[in-house]
C-alpha cells in the first residue's frame, strides 16, 4: 500500500461502494469479475476503477481481471472494518434510537458502546443492551472507555456545543446528523449527513423531469 | 433561467448548500454578501460560487455582492421548497419512523401523507397524525393521492421488489436507504442514501490520521 501519496477524498468516497459491490458479486458466487465487467455494474469506466485501486496497490493482474474474495477482504482492511471502532452516539431521539437500532453498522466493524441524553424518561433504558446514559456522565465513560467516533443526533442549536464538548474529551471521529457543515479547530475527523440536501436534490431533479417531458409533448 | 443548459450534478448537489449557508446568514440579520465572503465561509472557491449561480442566471451584481434574502428565495424557487411535494414512506421500522417524525423536511417543502407497512402491530398506529397503513393498500393510495416522492425503508432484500411496485404505480421520485444503488427500468428519479457509506469514509480517514500522528511522533 502507499503510504506516502495523497490519496483524494474522491477515491475514498467510493472505496465502500466497490466493497459494496463485491459484496454483493461473493453472494452471487462470482469469483473473478474483470474491471470491464465491474465497470458496467458500477457505472464508472473500467480505466478509473483501474486508477482508484492502483491508489492502494492494484490488485489486478492482467488477463485475469481481479479476484472478487480477495479485493473484498483487502478493501474491509483498507477501510478498516476489522478495525471494530468503538462508537457512542449522543441523543436518543427519533434518529440516534434509529441508529442504535441499524445493525448494520456492526457488520461493517462499527461498535455501539454507549447513548447518551439529557432526557430523563430515556435515562437507563437500553437499545439492543446498550443502555441509554445521562450527558453527564460523558466525561467519565470517554476517560474509561475506548470511544473512537460519536454519532451526533442532538438538535441543530446544540450541535456546535455538543461536537466541541466531545472533541475536546478525546474523541477523534464525529458522525454529524445535524444540517450543517460542523467544523471545529482541533484534530478531529469530520463526516456530515446531509439528508435534507439529498431529499432537496431530489425534489429538484424530479421537477426538472417533469419539465422536460412537458415541453416534449 | 437557462432552461437550454444540462446543468452538472455537481452543481445541483452544492444547490441544497447555498440554501443552508443563506438561511443561516439570513438568521444572523445578514444582508448582502460578495461571493469572496460566501466563499470563505463555505469552503469554496468565489468562481466556483459565481460559475454555479451563473448556470440559473446569475443573481449577483457587480460590486454589490449577492442579496442575501433574494438569492435564498431564488434557490429555494429553484429546489421548488414551495412546491409541497408529497411523500409517503414505505417501512415503519427504526428508519422510517425516525424519518417520520423528522420535521426539518416540511419546511423545505416536503409534506409526509401516508406511511405504510406490513407489520400488522404496526397498522392504524399514527405518527404526527399520519396513519401506518398496509402495504396491500398502496395501489388505491397512490390512485387516490397525488404522491411525488416515496421513501423506501424496506429491508435489503425487499427493496428491489418494493422500489420495482412503486414505480410502477406511477409514483415518479425513490428515496432509498437500502445500501444498495437502486437502478430501475422506468422514467424515475432515485437518490440512494448510503449511511454506511458514510461511516466507513469516516472511520478509513480515522485510520489515515492516527498513522500519520503515529509516523509524525
Amino acid at each position: 500500500m502507499n503510504l506516502d501519496k495523497k490519496i483524494s477524498m474522491a477515491v475514498i468516497r467510493r472505496l465502500p461502494r466497490y466493497y459494496r459491490y463485491l459484496s454483493d458479486l461473493l453472494k452471487l458466487g462470482i469469483t473473478r469479475i474483470s474491471s470491464k465487467e465491474l465497470s458496467s455494474r458500477m457505472g464508472i469506466t473500467a480505466s478509473q476503477i483501474r486508477q482508484d485501486l492502483n491508489c492502494f496497490g492494484g490488485f489486478g493482474q492482467q488477463g485475469y481481471g481481479y479476484n472478487v474474495e480477495y479485493l473484498y477482504k483487502e478493501i474491509g482492511n483498507i477501510l478498516g472494518v476489522n478495525e471494530a471502532f468503538k462508537i457512542i452516539i449522543i441523543g436518543a431521539g427519533n434518529m440516534g434510537q434509529a441508529l442504535a437500532n441499524y445493525t448494520n453498522f456492526e457488520k461493517r466493524g462499527f461498535k455501539l458502546i454507549g447513548i447518551f441524553d439529557i432526557n430523563p424518561n430515556l435515562i437507563g433504558k437500553k437499545i439492543r443492551d446498550v443502555e441509554i446514559m445521562h450527558l453527564d456522565s460523558l466525561d467519565r465513560f470517554v476517560a474509561e472507555n475506548q470511544v473512537d467516533i460519536a454519532i451526533l443526533c442532538v438538535p441543530y442549536e446544540n450541535t456546535p456545543a455538543v461536537a466541541d464538548k466531545v472533541a475536546r474529551l478525546g474523541v477523534k471521529g464525529l458522525w454529524n446528523f445535524s444540517p450543517m457543515d460542523l467544523k471545529l479547530p482541533y484534530d478531529v475527523i469530520i463526516e456530515n449527513v446531509h439528508l435534507s440536501d439529498s431529499l432537496m436534490v431530489l425534489g429538484y431533479r424530479l421537477n426538472e423531469m417533469r419539465k422536460s417531458q412537458r415541453n416534449k409533448s
